[in-house]
């Protein structure tokens, strides 16, 4: 049977739906906007769905924005929203380093702004340095005089990785009691319809297989992520909880593993048909080809009866 | 059965040993010396099988040190070598480079010692750019900006390696009918007591994955390796040849390629028990604790009766 499109619901089926989830958790990019181009009516649909008494939190696997920035550009095209409705892999290794308890210093192999969202959320980040020269000899000097008293390591997107940070990384990794937490694991990052940038997975790949360990994740799909939005939304019910993605792995996989509903839009990186042929566990309960799209449901229906608001 | 012990053989048994190759390919690091440390007696045993007209070529994965400093370290040992004895994967290549006509440029993310052997080598190679900054921005014009009259690709061990180098490849690589050559491909390289190496051989991997190509190998175990021998040995046999290592995959593997017979010491990377229980096409035909144990029995059957002298 095919994956229910909700775009082309009759009203009570829509009310049905509508009625199922009190939360909802939504993916950014491919789903609001596609690298900085907004989606026309996608803040329309949000807009719909908070009239309605709906919870809206925005979970993205990019952390290379500060969340300043994300809620700023979102303020800026019509959305109305806080900081506090905002996750990345930053915010959830904050959550993973305080409810854990690591109060050493934490390593990271991220970007500018995910080291200033743990440095401004008081997390002691050790400083990066340099080798005094890139041969053998004075890398391996480097190495030995590495600070290994580090309670993390985290590896999320960098576009100024090199060799020698990931050696860091690995020698530090050869203490059990220092955790190894990956953020993003996407493989492709495609940037520009000519420019698809290597992922920080391959790099977090890479380093599993040299150490031997298996990272904690704390991007999207992980038990980090729902425990984050939790911590936020203690009245948040993950059977009436809707998840809105584009993608398959990631966005349908953090429904399938948090036990929310799906819904797949088509304005991103899955089409219809992979949906459909989706392994079962990643396959979409709910499609649609955008969130534009339910934009005049929504409103027809705003009034109907039956129809439950939580406001 | 267990590998046959060299060390171990009576005379007639060692008589019939040598009598059955002209030829003995040899790996260096964990044969003749580790991290630049000789083993004693290494020369000696060479100096035995050469004054039995045994013809000796060192074919080495590490192209990090130059053909000539090879030549230099092994002069001062004691051994009998000229520069043609010596194969790297930066001789590798160019041998590949000229019998495959490439005459465009080739891009190298190797070492130093690499470039130049290319560049002494009438190669041309493309030079190092850096990007304008770290941005994302940046990163794209300098992207959009590259040469791609490339005609081969060749990864090999880096440490100046980064995260734009890696970009450049990916995308000199979407041009199908420019090569991707791989040098050596070893996942761990142990360079201290303390320290192992993150190994080109993951760099080669994430590469592979990420740009769905299959590189070519330059590096032992391959096809390549046999061919650069072959063509500065005309009258090698396989058959009659010998190859001599320390490690299953890539000079037992080497051995299995070519048709070679091989020859496991002990001094390495691999013990007995891991040679016993290899599989069958990495199982070496015999085995030795060092070159330095074979070297009483070889002075003493020098002269012994049947023994093939191929001066």
């Amino acid at each position: 049977m095919s994956i229910p499109d909700i775009s082309k619901f009759n009203d009570d089926e829509l009310v049905t739906f509508l009625n199922s989830f009190d939360t909802i958790l939504t993916d950014c990019d491919g789903v609001i906007w596609i690298l900085g181009t907004p989606y026309e009516g996608a803040s329309d649909a949000i807009a719909a769905f908070e009239a309605l008494g709906k919870r809206v939190f925005y979970v993205t696997n990019n952390a290379t924005r500060p969340v300043d920035n994300y809620v700023k550009a979102m303020t800026a095209l019509g959305y109305n929203v806080t900081k506090s409705q905002v996750v990345n892999p930053a915010v959830t290794v904050e959550h993973m380093l305080r409810t854990r308890g690591v109060d050493s210093k934490v390593h990271l192999l991220a970007s500018e702004a995910f080291r200033s969202h743990m440095k401004e959320a008081g997390v002691r980040v050790t400083e990066p340095r340099e080798p005094s020269a890139l041969t053998l000899d004075a890398v391996k000097q480097h190495l030995r005089a590495l600070d290994k008293d580090v309670g993390a390591v985290v590896v999320d997107f960098s576009m100024t990785l090199n060799y020698v940070q990931l050696m860091e990384v690995s020698l530090l990794l050869e203490r059990p009691d220092c955790l190894f937490i990956a953020g993003a694991t996407d493989h492709d990052l495609p940037v520009e319809p000519d420019i698809t940038l290597i992922g920080p997975g391959y790099i977090v790949d890479m380093l599993s297989q040299f150490t031997r360990r298996q990272p904690l994740m704390a991007a999207k799909p992980s038990r980090a992520v729902h425990e984050v939005v939790a911590a936020r939304c203690p009245q948040m019910d993950p059977k009436r909880t809707l998840f809105i993605g584009d993608s398959l792995p990631q966005d349908m996989g953090q429904g399938a593993l948090s036990g929310f509903s799906t819904l797949l839009v088509l304005t991103g990186v899955t089409s219809r048909e992979e949906a459909e042929n989706a392994a079962p566990e990643l396959r979409p309960q709910f499609i649609a080809p955008s969130l534009k799209s339910l934009v005049p449901a929504l409103r027809r229906v705003s009034l109907a009866p039956g129809l439950q608001s939580n406001k």
